[in-house]
């Protein structure tokens, strides 16, 4: 027997917004999960994307705007299931307690707030926790029982499947990777501390050795692309040097793959993982990256000649991983009552 | 109904070995695990300490002689189940893979030439996860479904706890924590990496920090302690000036505190646990270096002011939990077989 469902998953990222229509179509039934791996496909039938205001009450305006657009454009009246996911210690109510990326959005009941204005119950959790679930139901972590997933946007975030399992934390709080100290002497984060993974391998991340070449004077082409001033170059810069085959680009990219090695191994020794997969905005950079931290992950990972090598996939839905994953977390959610 | 049972659990630390017979008495029945929380107390009635030789013949023959001498000082002639403990990359077959403080000693399958020797089935595990089982059945996690437990001793060793389940990894190699980087340019570690935190936050690291307190000129009681020459400082030197109130050894744990805070504040971001269980030879060191813990973990946690706080506990069996926890593993496998 086959079903279909219309779903809204909204994505909140430290810069964007990303919201999609999906289309489930379950396969099988029976099942106690309703999204047990393999028992359903899904499409994305329309997508969205807003900037991430930086206040709590209009960032409650944008992602009612997202569903009421999205809707629009379909000509969808009924209500549909609504998950969100947002970036930084979100709690079992729904709440965005803080988020590093955020900084003036903190203790924000999403969840409430949301469902008060759309008349209806709305799903809330972390952008990563969601990324994760809608990779390992469905996406390049589905074959594994022990799966770590780093997305790497604007920050880190991260979520861990350990024996089949979605490792949440005590409260709801796990897999805040970018936040883990990688130089305790190094820039300062956000978040308050020093040297955080995602001060070097996030897309910020990649901005900032960008810059740092660019003022040093060894990355002209990537400076030209962003208009001359080295201060002014942001990773997509650096990527789009790259991508055209620019040495000194191509050296911060090979920088960049040793730093998200650097947090991918600590991760791995920590955790050991079947498979890492990688996903969020930064995925989409055609994978210059993804080899240069391939291969010195490789090289980096405690044990190595000892040890089954732990694959590095890039994620099956790309930058759309927490999009699809938050409407995934509605639909199981609405599913369940 | 009470039935009662003698195991004995070792645990082969990177310097020491420390052999134990426990008395298990189980208090309840009827539970399909047979170590469910509560339902069993335990006493040890013998103890034993050797030397770890850096060999893997060599190592497997003390393994021996301690099964030996603990039942000969008890006279006991049946056979008992056996547990061990070792440090590093212990796979599900009771191979030890790797393990960076054990040099000489590569992919040892301690289990199956233990077993040929004592002519009956031995039972091997990672030693963080061995002491995580004794705190997390009985001990002092038993009260929390998540559950991060950090071994100090010559390395740093970790057990993780999520939802009621232990994380082993794919491989049973979950729990590396010690060889998480936290500074990339720090001093070269025996794993072949640099600035791992076992580097920094091991009793090994406790001796580094000594040392170059006491090279810089800033540790002169401490020098007297390890007989006049800076480089044969040790952590018990430092512990034992500290614990004797001085102010320059006090000041070398406030600065050991902070780097063992800083791996925490890392693994707290990453699996939110509900708290944290510091065991380990260390741990004996009467607390000096837990109270700068928890000062500087306070302080550094992401988002402390927006979630519960974490607790430090020292682990219920000290310095005993991982020859406990390995003897608790082979009760539960032998009763399981």
């Amino acid at each position: 027997m086959t079903s279909s469902n219309i779903t809204i998953g909204i994505d909140v990222g430290g810069t964007k917004i990303l919201g999609v229509v999906l289309l489930i179509k379950r396969t099988t039934r029976g099942d106690s999960n309703p999204l047990s791996t393999g028992s359903f496909s899904l499409e994305i039938i329309q997508e969205l994307r807003e900037k991430t205001p930086n206040d709590g009450l209009e960032l409650i305006d944008s992602l009612f705007k997202v569903v009421s657009e999205l809707k629009q454009a379909l000509s969808i009246e009924s209500p549909v299931p609504v998950g969100v996911g947002v970036p930084g210690l979100v709690d079992h109510e729904g709440s965005l307690r803080f988020s590093p990326n955020l900084t003036a959005i903190r203790s924000l009941p999403v969840a409430k707030l949301l469902a008060e204005k759309l008349a209806q119950p709305v799903f809330v959790d972390n952008d990563a926790t969601c990324a994760l679930r809608a990779e390992y139901l469905i996406g390049s972590g589905s074959n594994y029982k022990d799966v770590l997933l780093v997305t790497l946007g604007t920050g880190i975030g991260g979520g861990i499947v350990s024996g089949g399992e979605i490792v949440t934390g005590a409260y709801g709080f796990a897999g805040e990777i970018g936040h883990m100290v990688v130089d305790p002497f190094g820039p300062i984060c956000p978040c308050g501390r020093r040297g955080c993974w995602e001060r070097y391998a996030s897309g910020s991340g990649l901005g900032r050795l960008g810059r740092e070449a660019g003022l040093a004077g060894v990355a002209k082409t990537v400076v030209e692309l962003a208009g001359g001033d080295p201060e002014s170059i942001k990773g997509e810069h650096v990527t789009a040097a790259a991508l055209a085959g620019d040495l000194e680009a191509l050296g911060i990219v090979k920088q960049f793959g040793w730093w998200i090695a650097l947090g991918l191994a600590n991760l791995a020794s920590a955790l050991d993982p079947a498979v890492i997969v990688m996903g969020g905005g930064v995925v989409d950079a055609k994978g210059v990256w993804l080899d240069a931290s391939k291969e010195a992950f490789s090289q980096m990972l405690e044990g190595l000649q000892y040890r089954p090598e732990v694959p590095i996939e890039p994620a099956k839905y790309g930058s759309f991983s927490g999009a699809v994953g938050a409407a995934l977390y509605a639909f199981e959610r609405i599913e369940a009552l």
